[in-house]
């Protein structure tokens, strides 16, 4: 077995550790006589599995008791249209920044709804910085203000969160939750497709402070009602429950690394060999204006889209694959979440340097 | 390892070769120096993993190219919601047949989106046989007619899909999907949660009749929209990678057991097992009527609900497990879907006669 160093931009790597728990794990858990995968989501076996991932998560993120925690189905996606189902009045609005795909996406989709604002914008500088925010410009009267914590196309990061005084700040965290340190007090609702540094695709964590719950619309579908998942523990319905029970294999890991707070340092470390290695160059081009550099997905150009596909083939040769850029913006993108060990990275640095010599 | 015999109703029992496979697996697909868990669902490796499986369900249930197959999330439960909301048309009525807790949760759910008439229950008798149908009480002018071929909890079965001429016949077909030979020619729409005869919880196949698509509503998530995922090839956004993979392992096995056809006898000696041994009984009762008799949930009660928790108590110290009934009917159930083997069926019968002897 020879295992790839893997910079997709989710799902992506996991910690090996997990993957081999649960390799171990399949077909006998525990002594169960069954794999996680076979166990009945109303079994006391599943429930102690469940609440265990609950209460790591709490733990490394620091979630108080005011917050309700929902482990559910349907991606980042499906609470685009979620949010506006869950948190928009009749009659009311909300206030979305518009700082790269997802971002966009999540404001098309929640039109279908109700009064969506854009307040800023970076579509016109091809998303290469989170826009200015103009505080005059948010409604005070809005019923949430939507933002994208990091941006995985474009790679770019909110250096600090918005001010937004009693309006409810709703994050897609999708690729920098568990990354670094967030206070999650400043979030009404702070959510995450699992599939890149929280476990496998098919998970969606939503952590929403419970004042905001029992606002949904009656169009709301059950499966995407907060207030209804809450009261039921995230089991209404049978939960993805090997999915849940992987994410707390890699939260285990976590924690091991020193919980989010250690993983932060190393986050800040990894992204920096690649950046320096960006900044001393004239070869390679890093386009994100560097206040908003994301510290996951590190994206840069060669001379040429030729050279581009010739980096991220050879590259593939040296067992560091899936550098291909977004289809939006081409070039080159490394994806270096919490699962990325940082030999992984320093080898890629290494390997951008030789590429450079090779072919300036 | 010491692996039991799980007689859950789902998530439930799945073939051991597919377990075996998918812990082999786990850190290296293939040589690919990952887990299917890591790879990217736009990577070609991952694609090719994904058509082998669609191709497998078309091969397994004889799907031809005038059906599109989706591979969702959200369970059976989302689709309570997506079914309306995907063909229903403003101003338009549905007909449901109330014959479990499950049908009946699909009602109330699609009655938030408009006219849904109930035009059979058998819940005033607990739901001991699939409602006597009256062709006459059918709206010819319905957008679709909703059935649940099996009933989970109650451990019924529709020994013969109703007749509903032009009217799409939408089916639930969660707990027997692939247990049995159903011609796909029948069915406007045939869904089912994966969690008991496909592959594992989070992953829900929809079989849409392509005639049927583009009536989404307005108000439809996107990630319930049949149109837009049939477009997408089930990847508007990032899908259960992991569940899929998992789902194609087991329709392998299923296969190799000489498909749909195959199993299907196997299913029907299984049930036979078990209700011949329940037939012979004055000690044991099994409430459904028999031409409805479930082939995959068998449901029966001791003479006590001590006597119950006795036996389910017992058979699991014989490595019998899951056993116990429904809360909402009590008693027991043992739901032999595709991956329970026959030995394990044999080994429950035999231990059902002991009981009885020693407890009559």
């Amino acid at each position: 077995m020879n295992r790839v160093y893997n910079f997709a931009a989710g799902p992506s790597a996991m910690p090996e550790a997990a993957l081999r728990q649960a390799a171990q794990e399949m077909l006998d858990f525990n002594g169960s006589g069954m794999s996680v995968m076979e166990m009945s989501h109303r079994s006391k076996a599943y429930q102690d599995i469940f609440d265990e991932t609950e209460a790591l998560l709490r733990e490394l993120m620091h979630i108080p008791d005011t917050y309700s925690v929902l482990f559910l189905q349907g991606g980042a996606t499906g609470q685009f249209a979620a949010i506006p189902m869950n948190l928009l009045r009749e009659g009311g609005s909300a206030d979305y920044v518009d700082s790269g795909n997802f971002a966009h996406g999540a404001m098309v989709e929640a039109k279908k709804y109700g009064d969506i604002r854009c307040v800023a914008s970076s579509k016109d500088e091809n998303y290469i910085r989170i826009p200015a925010l103009d505080k005059a410009a948010f409604n005070p009267e809005a019923d949430y203000f939507y933002i994208t914590t990091n941006n995985t196309i474009f790679g770019t990061r909110y250096p600090e969160l918005p001010e937004t005084g009693d309006v409810p700040l709703v994050a897609d965290m999708s690729s920098n939750i568990l990354s670094e340190v967030f206070d999650i007090n400043r979030f009404g609702v702070a959510y995450a497709g699992a599939q890149k540094n929280v476990g496998p695709a098919g998970l969606t964590l939503v952590i929403v402070r419970r004042d905001l719950l029992g606002r949904a619309r009656s169009i709301c579908p059950k499966v995407m009602n907060w207030t209804v998942m809450t009261e039921k523990g995230s089991m209404l319905n049978t939960p993805p429950t090997y999915a849940i029970y992987m994410a707390g294999l890699c939260m285990k890991w976590l924690k091991a690394q020193g919980g989010v707070e250690g993983i932060e340092q190393v986050n800040l470390e990894k992204s920096k060999l690649l950046y320096d290695v960006l900044d001393a160059s004239d070869f390679y081009r890093a386009p994100v204006v560097p206040a908003y550099r994301s510290r996951m997905n590190v994206t840069f150009t060669t001379p040429s889209p030729e050279l581009d596909a010739a980096f991220v083939k050879a590259a593939a040769g040296e067992g560091l694959v899936s550098l291909k850029g977004h289809r939006l913006v081409g070039g080159i993108r490394a994806s270096i979440y919490n699962a990325m060990p940082i030999e992984g990275v320093r080898k890629l640095a290494e390997f951008m340097k030789k590429f450079e010599m090779e072919n300036r």
